[in-house]
């Protein structure tokens, strides 16, 4: 780094995405995107005549998405935030209600972290209860920023709605913002619950459930004033951070529901036969709702397992961090990979 | 707003872009799109296939689009930042760099001001002197950071790369920033003047010359440790904020070169015409390198210009900033549109 970068920003550990090798020689279970390509009205709308279009500035308030959007989840526009994937709209929020602190489980999504550093949060850390569901008592009553992600993520667990409303309800001062990237897989929405408290932050992603992980398209949902709060951020640093070919395939990713939603139905099938073949093998794995599963092994370290795995021509998740150091996180693709996966494990477990 | 937001940003007046109407009523010369569709090569790379591959992330580090940023500059890779628009990459230089005030013109890019007040950045604003050519001695020894349109906008304007190096060399202990978004029109890129200078900061768009208003692709040459400090800011907010459909409209962009800077000598042609005709209207030019011209008639106001030309279904751009408020600043288009545009001032001259 450069001696002119600003102080707080030399001592700043940034996050470290997920390995995205562009060759393809991977079955890739690494980074929990959709075995299925996007829909084909998505891939019809993306023609030559909108390619043609990229001359022009998209539509910095993407109207029609939104509306779309809105229309999805049953609130008006105004309660509707659109962004450069969902990280952005995190980014967003850490900024806009961080002045008191933030507060979060010690294993959720490592980004959390990264924000509350970047903007010199004080973090409380709270840590999962042994069986890895959420210390709901300890987020009560935090008078800060509080952050959860439903279902959990790397475990894959689910919140139950009532848990999340007894939060909602101790921490009237502040926001809760609900990190639903994962939802779409069997958990539980907490949107309705928007209507009923101005505090609640919901955040959700097309990256997932829809197969646009590299369109980049995250939204939120809220009291009205708080989108105006995203908005003016949005508005103070990238206006045009949805680009056009983005907003329609978002647009089509909506009118094709069903699509998605029966492939959300197809992954929750395959999720049961991961979950019940890694059993056979000795694994424990944590009750999933989420397109991932979180499982340790008998046998193997999660390192040695990653590595093997990774020999084997499949990639999945390890986390350094020592309380989940055993665990591996397996996306959760098409029956073909999770056959394959599953035969990799075997084999690998016969050679030791 | 929120009670909820940080008391800083409740005071933000955020940018205002241009008008982008969804309907293409209008003949748009107001936000400095190119007339020209992207290259084929481009629309030819956006296929089915890649259409599919949107299920998957893109690749945070733009391994391959660097390479072709690189290249096409003659520097290395480590010299090369990529983002989403370089409105993005402003944005992340002033949260970088910030932290001892900065300064720019008092006509200049809209959004400078809107990145320090973010960021709670004291600021120097140093007016342009009264033909509008930039006060070079004002910039000299500022030791905050300093940040120059060359062009400058709205007025087009170029600055000669002796003064930029004046000021370069009288500020070592800070970041000076050289936004060249219109510099392919006919200005001086100091992207040479990065390998001399390690506290210059060279951003450029792949939304003006290269027909990517609408991908969202900005760039950022420098020395490498600044290359770091920007990466490291991407890498703590959204790293994945170039999606994948642009990076390859990116990299196609750069493949067919020829045909974007022949479309610049076309806009450039069109310029010239556009600036004869105005004149022989009695406006004033102002000298212009950029694709676009910033005139004033001495027959109706900035305003009265705007509206009527609305009404005649051509949108230019106006500023109610009282410097500028005579003045319009009307995009370079298409030769055809650039005549519809003087027979549109015509007839309204005529009308009054």
């Amino acid at each position: 780094m450069s001696s002119f970068l600003n102080d707080r920003l030399q001592k700043i550990n940034s996050y470290t995405p997920g390995e995205q090798p562009q060759d393809k020689k991977y079955i890739k279970l690494n980074t929990n995107e959709s075995p299925f390509p996007p829909s084909n009205g998505v891939i019809k709308a993306i023609n030559e005549a909108e390619i043609k279009d990229l001359r022009l500035y998209c539509d910095p308030y993407c109207k029609k998405l939104k509306k779309a959007v809105a229309d999805l989840y049953n609130v008006d526009t105004d309660n509707v935030f659109l962004s450069n994937g969902s990280d952005d709209i995190l980014n967003f929020a850490f900024m806009a209600y961080g002045g008191n602190g933030s507060a979060f489980a010690d294993i959720t999504y490592g980004f959390y972290s990264v924000f509350a550093e970047l903007y010199g949060i004080d973090t409380e850390i709270i840590p999962l209860k042994d069986d890895f569901s959420l210390d709901t008592e300890r987020f009560c009553n935090q008078n800060k920023l509080v952050v959860i992600a439903n279902p959990n993520a790397p475990t894959g667990m689910d919140i139950p709605l009532s848990d999340i409303e007894r939060i909602l309800e101790s921490n009237k001062n502040n926001i809760v913002l609900i990190d639903e990237a994962y939802v779409d897989f069997g958990g539980t929405s907490c949107v309705e619950l928007t209507k009923k408290y101005n505090n609640l932050l919901c955040v959700g992603t097309f990256s997932k459930s829809r197969s646009l992980a590299g369109a980049r398209l995250g939204f939120a949902i809220a009291d009205k004033e708080l989108i105006k709060d995203l908005e003016t951020i949005k508005y103070s640093t990238n206006p045009y951070n949805i680009n056009r070919l983005t907003q329609i395939a978002g647009e089509y990713a909506i009118i094709d529901n069903d699509y998605y939603m029966d492939n959300c139905k197809k992954i929750i099938k395959n999720r049961e036969y991961t979950v019940a073949e890694l059993e056979k093998l000795g694994f424990s794995v944590l009750p999933s709702k989420a397109n991932f599963v979180f499982a340790k092994s008998d046998k193997l370290s999660g390192k040695e397992l990653y590595l093997k795995l990774k020999e084997n021509g499949v990639l999945i998740r390890h986390f350094a961090k020592d309380r989940i150091k055993d665990y591996i996180r397996i996306t959760i693709g098409s029956m073909d990979e999770m056959k394959v996966f599953i035969s990799a494990i075997k084999s690998i477990f016969k050679e030791n």
